[in-house]
């Protein structure tokens, strides 16, 4: 017989409500950005009340940090940044814009609407952590020292999601997948090649 | 004695009554995006009625439409496409961004906002442009065939906006503007140099 553990149960309630709470904001955030966001109907998809979004994260701009600060961690660890590789990373991450466009919204909305708040941790975390192992591997002379780290990352990130910024006016006229990621992946080859 | 044009004064009046729209759109658009702008901080903006907003331009939709049109041609014309020299180029977008945080938010609010509407013409001419250009620099063999015309061109503009996309969080950790313009130029050159 197993036996149910009474005393947690509230526990996990609270933590699916805020897993929903987070989900329905990403959604609704990628869709409208923060200003445009309407907490109503982040509570409605959510299937609880409004007032739980002020419980657990103070403010709609709160429930933006939350969802970004998990997107910024969920989107690192899927694109599995690898400075000893980084024509095979940027292949991932164009794969992973291509295939979700909430990536590219939700960034761009960040930059947009956000830039003047205080810093997000977990934004600083993930571009320490990313500029650490970059230094790391240029010191082991793995990687060009050509450019500065800084510029290594930003050059990597820009080309990768630069299909992702395409002007819609364009998405008819352009090459296939296959091709489009090709030309990403090959780039960042040559980017970074020792002459 | 000058005859005064008296006919054509209205007719000038109403331009630069436009042109002031114009202007302070792109200042509300810049900042707040399509849906977030006012009409009414607009027309104060541009110190006229906002009847002359829908009496010109139909709607804030069609303001926008306006403001983006005219944006285009003017950053086309400043950025002087060569697809000659398109390290060169790339400089000058660089500094076009970095000179002026408007444009690249113009940018991302009319992705984010506005990918769903019909095409503007303004955009599909510039596309094809730079396209054709690209296209005749490749068949008289000035211009590498590694890639495809669209490729090059969404490569090029992704590294001359690089550093212009880069999180706030970035923005203390970053090269000076000299290494960040050379990165630039640099990495185009290497894109494109012939093995």
């Amino acid at each position: 017989m197993v036996i149910k553990p009474i005393l947690s149960e509230p526990v996990r309630d609270a933590d699916r409500t805020r897993t929903r709470l987070l989900e329905a904001g990403r959604a609704e955030f990628a869709e409208y950005g923060i200003a445009g966001a309407r907490v109503d109907r982040i509570a409605a998809a959510a299937g609880c009340n409004k007032a739980m979004i002020y419980a657990y994260f103070d403010s709609k701009d709160g429930l933006f940090d939350a969802v970004f600060s998990a997107h910024v961690q969920s989107h690192l660890a899927a694109a599995d940044f690898d400075p000893y590789d980084l024509p095979a990373y940027a292949g991932r991450l164009y794969d992973i814009f291509e295939d979700d466009p909430a990536v590219m919204r939700l960034a761009s909305w960040y930059l947009l609407e956000r830039a003047a708040s205080k810093p997000l941790p977990a934004v600083l975390a993930a571009n320490a952590m990313r500029l650490e192992m970059l230094r790391k591997a240029q010191s082991e002379g793995r990687l060009t020292t050509r450019y500065e780290a800084t510029a290594i990352l930003v050059l990597v990130q820009a080309m990768a999601n630069s299909w992702a910024r395409l002007n819609p006016e364009f998405r008819t006229a352009q090459p296939d997948r296959s091709l489009r990621r090709h030309a990403v992946v090959d780039a960042v080859t040559r980017l970074l090649a020792e002459d």
